[in-house]
């Protein structure tokens, strides 16, 4: 199937179906110069079926993991994109999970004031969420995607075989983000949890939460207002995932995040469901040092944090909370 | 007077007047935290006067010179942004000239995905030519502008008295970015320049030339193609700023880089005006490190070079140029 995020001249279409990695050459505009990049924790393949279909690839493997999505490896992105003697005309595509799309995104958008990117996301986590959005950064100074752009990608390829080498937490995590999804704007994928279905059904499960957040994105592309309500359980989910020195992945750090911004009914709902899914419901680190980091957090403004909660299933408010108020919704959960 | 630069909801003003700078408070909006740019080159009472009128205000000193809008600097710049806890709802400010604005501006541009950003520019160059259209940027691998973005400001202030503690070469300088646009768009700013009263009227020169840009890039906000008449002159020019170790300044190699872009008729009446400047009109350098440096120019599309040419005063037309035709013209302008 294709679901166009609508933003004017800047619409693209993400493609999701299995199999469509072996496609891609004819899916997206391969016929020039282009930079695959991948990590050292994708299966190799990916990428290589990716290059394969270039006239010309240039494929660059980065080290795995969260700490290497820093200014210095963009660097050597750019460094690389310069030696190769890459064009405006010329393009990049990322192959793996979200570390990859953001920094190898950000890549793109800043070479030559921006040339052509499309994401080929190879984790659930990446799939549900970075691949629609247009959010491209990298981490500086300890902060979670610190420096960055809002920059859309001409073209999205989603190819749900490839979570077939995907390990189970790595799945669990990336599942997570579709629960969060789920508990403020889909009350039957919410139940499609619930009822132990969904990993069965994942093109289904990717297809709904792709469809809220292209919605969403459409009417706020840089995150002015609506968009904040895709950021439901991050801004204590990013404070947990920079304190814990990045011990848990993302979505497991968007799970706890979530339990203090819901009220008591839904947590009794939401409890069982992230068990299902074998993903953290306690965190054993400082509370005061959350707190810290969530007011370094980008979504602060002036002296209180912007909050997304979530009053039932399906539904989400917005609302400004002070340390105390979000310290006193911290302890309720037993975070 | 205002000039609005028409981009939908990244619409922004730019004001030009006399004693502008001590209005800032007024005209900007300084009530939050506010990160003054600027550099070693620029009288200090300039930012000062800025950050007076700011709520808080954080001066950062750059080194003057191009060879500082790097990277590494403009790293120094999220730095301090991050240490002084500003968040989205804060500003940059730059006060100085186009090296300060384009990477206090690719600073803004990138910081949390992009804060409000103000120029203030200081010398005629930056108020001509990078005050409008939102090319922010730093030089990388000895290539001028190589990693940036396009960032519109939300506000431009111009007080063309700071001009008066400008050097006559920067003066110079800077108004060969107006017989630029004079060349390609307004045959009566040409005229202007060739009666000798350009810079006895300066405040006309300013306003006219940014006219023609902001209509410009009112139809072409990301270069896709009409934006290119701006580059009349920044092919070849960029190219001799990056092999002369900026020994040349920037405007310099703009004047020397139309000569190759104009008919022997259109030339003959250029050189007198260039003379009147003191602006150069032969560059002692290796033509062909320039044609090298050309094939890296971010113009460049395929193997072909897009370039600009004036067939006569006010008029302009787009051509793809092969290194063989561009070596030619550089000959016959006896460089």
């Amino acid at each position: 199937m294709i679901l166009t995020v609508n933003l004017g001249e800047r619409s693209y279409p993400v493609r999701i179906g299995r199999g469509l990695l072996s496609q891609a050459g004819g899916l997206l505009n391969l016929d020039r110069k282009v930079l695959v990049v991948t990590d050292s924790g994708v299966p190799s393949q990916y990428a290589q079926a990716v290059a394969a279909q270039a006239k010309t690839a240039v494929t660059v493997t980065v080290a795995q993991g969260e700490t290497n999505k820093n200014l210095t490896v963009w660097s050597t992105l750019l460094d690389r994109l310069v030696e190769e003697g890459f064009t405006r005309s010329d393009c990049v595509v990322a192959v793996g999970g979200g570390v990859v799309g953001d920094m190898a995104g950000f890549a793109a958008a800043t070479y030559l004031r921006g040339i052509d990117f499309y994401n080929v996301p190879t984790t659930l986590l990446a799939q549900l969420d970075s691949s629609v959005g247009g959010k491209v950064a990298v981490d500086h100074k300890g902060y979670k995607n610190l420096v960055g752009a809002f920059y859309q990608p001409k073209g999205v390829l989603i190819d749900p075989d490839v979570l077939d080498t995907l390990d189970a937490r790595q799945l669990h995590a990336g599942a997570a983000e579709a629960v969060k999804v789920a508990l403020t704007s889909d009350r039957e994928l919410f139940e499609l949890f619930e009822s132990g279905q969904a990993l069965d059904r994942i093109e289904t499960v990717i297809c709904r939460a792709l469809s809220v957040k292209a919605s969403v994105v459409e009417r706020d592309e840089t995150e002015g207002g609506l968009r904040r309500v895709l950021n439901f359980g991050h801004t204590v989910g990013h404070a947990i995932e920079s304190t814990c020195g990045f011990s848990l992945l993302h979505g497991e750090c968007v799970a706890l995040g979530m339990l203090p911004m819901v009220c008591e009914a839904v947590r009794r709902r939401l409890l069982p469901v992230l068990e299902s899914l074998s993903l953290p419901t306690h965190f054993s680190g400082d509370v005061q040092e959350i707190l810290r980091a969530v007011t370094h957090d980008k979504k602060r403004e002036g002296d209180e944090i912007c909050a997304v909660l979530c009053p039932e299933v399906g539904a989400y408010e917005f609302c400004r909370l002070s340390s105390e108020e979000l310290a006193a919704r911290i302890g309720e959960a037993s975070l």
